[in-house]
């Protein structure tokens, strides 16, 4: 499959915009016009710079209002064009997109239409140039690509093609099959756009929120399955208008698209062996190493300067210190399943934060293998010759993640490099495992890290929620698996908590919740152990009774504790959270029967303390 | 005209909203139920701190998902509503909303719904509470307030009203003359909000985007009429689910809030005397100083530590240096009207920035008593026994706002104050005043200053526009007199302009445009005096070229000058731009025949040229 990008994809200069292109390993590109018009490299600077970086010049993009006009218009945009088709010859350009028209068509008439592209066709050719008509999704006559396709059929010109564009296609809720129904040959462009499920007007719905394949809603394999079919081997290019892209560093956006491709050719020839078991076609498409997904978390690390109050609160909620690394100046802390590694390595002046995880995965290596060649970035290790080899890259927050053996017991190898400390807990082990983790992504990287977590672990994205603070609203996004091993929640702060000044409002704290059999047993040790609790509010507990009737005893026991509480058709969820350190804090939960949330109606009420801290603090 | 507010407009916790908008001039408020629960606050600490801030509870909301249910969860609704009550009693509260159901109703029957709220209103009554029922434009059977109308009716009970919200009335189209049929009597209460004109999903632009009356596009004071014209006489509230005010300050959100009021009193006040002249209802509106828009710019003044760079800048373009103030560090450069102050008073490390606006009015006096009723701040000026008293307030992004003497010539007294320096000009004077200005604002102060200019100096707002620049699109608003006197453009830049860090970006800049009779004959001009003008790409002239098909000698001058074109049905627009000094640059344009926009399709240029320049710099 040949990649191509639009440079309106990214940020930064044209050169900047090529260059990132690039490096990210695309093999062509389309010159949006308004990125060569601001630019003061020439066409042919701009040729000769993409023939050393090994970039094709797919596609001249967009040429506006062409058909449906008037004679007289139609001369202007004849003149038009004809600039247009000169430039593309300075540039070694042979295809121009031409969309259908939005702002001066007068005439619906197909029979004009096509014999105005006729037209345009007779002219492109004396340029060895080429047309890709694409229906826009508000075009004024012409919003559909199988209306579009019968036009340029009806030119019956070789120098008139179409270009399909999946966002014009989808959000339409046009029917993709009937790509199969076209000629392979008169296919001279296909773009790609995912979106977010948005009931908003088209052409904002288009120019803002468009997203790379794999971080919207669609299921692009099946539309590129109907591409396939219809014998279609040319460039698959991403056209991806996108607020947020457009001010995120290009370098990153390119790797983020090139991973999208690479994701979607994988899902696609594994939609196409699922429908069509043993065909072949014209387009070859790259598989990676298939991976299941993961079965749980092997360890959270937390890394710190000073990480004597991280200890205290592991001591306080039943953790045993397992152990000093052999070599390392690391620490673990084990408690069930659950295995929190300390690192005060390489942590000048860092306050605790969640630097890295483990997934317990079939096949690390495969994992592994499956996670660069989705262009994520190896985190380098230095092994001794006698301690377990780990497989690691780095997320797009930065965060580590480590692709550890899963074993049938929940044990890991790696642990044995840890000298054996004398037992400290109280031995029951009421904490089992780590049951989610809560990490803060910085606006500009969340759709990446969608991405990222969905193709190289598996994670699945579900619907994401609003939680509103006393500073604006939190964004959070799950991640998990089918069946519930793996669970993160991916959150973005309000703006507010990531800019320095005299706010008061604090950068915003990450968490590792820790899944335990009796919350209330563990909450009156943890109490008798000193923990600081995060302080429950009096009116919460009486919100809660007027929602839930509970149990007197129970809803005492709650208060009594700062414990919180949730219900619903599948059971409950009983929970609390410690007071934060640094960046971190720790949630304690216990699930009874089948309740699947994470206790989101309360989440205001810990945002709300926790803001109060930072004021009072 | 009694003022309400919901406490979810505002940021912070609870006191702190109540602190807000008690400074404010709020009568009251509306507790919103969430704010309430995450307090550590008990309802009889709140009860206290309400009265000793002046404040009446109003309010208490939501209570949802009540009536046209079964028997078995009308049950669990009064149980539920019943400690509501007891908790509204701890308050001292006696009014609840109640919004149409939109979760659990099951059973689309008026009768029903009734009995089931008249239920309720038995059980409220004992409690001395009143219901006030509220069709949301998302409820499941009810949604259109005069259906929920005469549900109420059905009830027949003292205690069951109604709640009239703009956001569910206006956002559906119903027609709010319906209003004026209702008795008095049975409007328990009225929230007020103003939204933009976005077509998505309603419940998304009502969580997200409702702003304040005359921050959106609905004629509020049309609503306002009706519901004068009923006989009401209670609160006017403001309930605002705005992203942006969630993370503002919420002293200044409480601010814009009155401001919005007060202006929404006058303008409702204006329009009943224009409907219904010398009619008089219960409810009393108090009216401001009416000012006629400003004429025009009386001066713009820039502030800087050294200002050398801004004068040798002046001095290319034509300006004559006229003088040094009298007393103070202040220098005045003229061209025609177009007068610029240079203040290096208090500037200790400030880049060139545009610091102060004077606006030409009528009436200073009254236009800065309606500024000052409007809730903005006074600028501290002292001014010696000789001179100009000169009125100024602040506005949201800090620029101050001088209400000048307009004159019959153009000239201005305060001008005297300036010793004459010798004339150092051209001498003809081809800048004849300032066109336009264009202020960078705060992404959280954009709404505000909308309101802000609109109220004080009834700048009118046009449609906004976006425009892309290399890290993000760049959001403008243009506000302007009728007659094109006075012209601002408000602009939000992409919000990595705005964050320090690695980013190449730099801040947003500011610009003065300066209208001129003939640009090519200044740009040569200034080309002599060793202007530096921001480079413009030859590829903006090729395409300038297919698109205008201009006069090759004309384009030639263009080309050579940097000058950028533009043209409409109306006329033709040439400007061009100076380098940028500090947080400044400056326009030169000239409209040709009657063209009235900005050249909005060559902001791109520009700005992919100033990126550039960061970059290289």
């Amino acid at each position: 499959m040949r990649t191509s990008i639009a440079t309106v994809c990214l940020s930064g200069t044209l050169e900047e915009k090529m260059q990132a292109c690039a490096r990210a390993g695309f093999d062509g590109i389309e010159i949006f016009e308004q990125d060569l018009i601001v630019s003061p490299r020439s066409p042919a600077e701009i040729r000769r710079m993409a023939a050393e970086l090994g970039l094709s010049l797919d596609l001249y993009q967009p040429f506006r209002d062409f058909e449906g006009v008037s004679e007289e218009l139609l001369e202007e945009n004849l003149y038009r064009a004809e600039e247009k088709f000169r430039l593309m010859a300075s540039l070694g350009m042979d295809l121009m997109l031409v969309c259908s028209n939005v702002a001066t068509a007068t005439i619906d008439d197909d029979d004009l239409a096509a014999s105005q592209l006729r037209r345009l066709g007779d002219l492109a050719a004396r340029y060895g140039v080429r047309i890709a008509y694409e229906a826009l999704a508000w075009g004024t006559f012409v919003n559909d690509f199988e209306h579009a396709m019968r036009i340029v059929d009806m030119t019956a010109h070789p120098n008139i093609g179409t270009c399909l564009d999946s966002f014009h296609i989808l959000s339409r809720g046009w029917d993709p099959a009937g790509i199969e129904k076209i000629p392979a040959e008169k296919i001279f462009f296909v773009q790609l756009a995912d979106a977010p499920e948005i009931s908003m007007d088209i052409l904002s719905w288009s120019r803002h929120y468009r997203v790379f394949p794999g971080e919207g809603a669609w299921e692009l394999d099946r539309f590129m399955g109907h591409l396939v079919r219809s014998g279609y081997n040319g460039p698959v290019s991403l056209e991806i208008f996108n607020d947020v892209f457009r001010q995120a560093d290009e370098e990153r956006t390119a790797v983020d698209a090139m991973r999208s491709l690479i994701w979607l050719a994988e899902r696609t020839s594994v939609h196409l062996q699922e429908t069509d078991p043993g065909a072949t076609y014209p387009m070859r498409l790259a598989t990676l190493p298939e991976v299941a997904e993961p079965t749980g978390f092997n360890f959270a690390e937390v890394k710190a300067k000073d990480s004597a109050q991280v200890q205290a609160l592991l001591r306080q909620l039943g953790f045993a210190f397992r152990g000093r690394h052999r070599t390392k100046d690391v620490q673990l802390w084990v408690q069930g399943q659950a295995r929190i590694v300390i690192n005060e390595q390489q942590a000048r002046g860092m306050e605790p934060t969640i630097s890295a995880l483990g997934f317990d995965v079939e096949d690390p290596l495969a994992a592994a293998s499956r996670a660069l060649q989705l262009k994520a970035v190896q985190v380098p290790r230095q092994s001794q010759a006698n301690e377990e080899v780990l497989q690691a890259v780095k997320a797009p927050d930065s965060t580590e993640v480590f692709l550890c053996q899963a074993t049938p017991d929940g044990t890991a190898a790696w642990t044995d490099e840890f000298a054996t400390a004398s037992p400290a807990s109280a031995g029951d082990d009421l904490i089992t495992r780590i049951d989610h983790v809560n990490l803060a992504q910085p606006w500009q990287h969340f759709d990446e890290s969608v991405l990222f977590y969905e193709s190289t672990l598996a994670l699945a994205p579900r619907p994401s929620t609003e939680v509103p603070s006393p500073v604006g609203l939190v964004r959070s996004q799950v991640m998990r698996t089918e069946h519930g091993g793996v669970r993160l929640a991916l959150n973005i702060a309000p703006l507010v908590m990531e800019q320095p000044g005299p706010s008061a409002a604090s950068a915003y704290p990450q968490h590792i919740a820790l899944a335990c059999t009796d919350v209330v047993t563990l909450a009156r040790r943890a109490v008798e152990a000193g923990l600081e609790f995060l302080k429950i509010p009096a009116n919460y507990y009486a919100d809660l009774q007027a929602r839930f009737r509970l149990d007197p005893e129970l809803l005492a026991a709650l208060q009594e504790l700062n414990l919180l509480y949730d219900r619903d058709d599948q059971g409950e969820f009983i929970h609390f959270y410690t007071a934060t350190v640094g960046r971190l804090f720790f949630e304690v939960v216990e699930r009874r029967d089948r309740y699947e949330g994470y206790g989101a109606p309360n989440a205001p009420v810990r945002l709300a303390a926790q803001y109060r801290l930072t004021k009072d603090g």
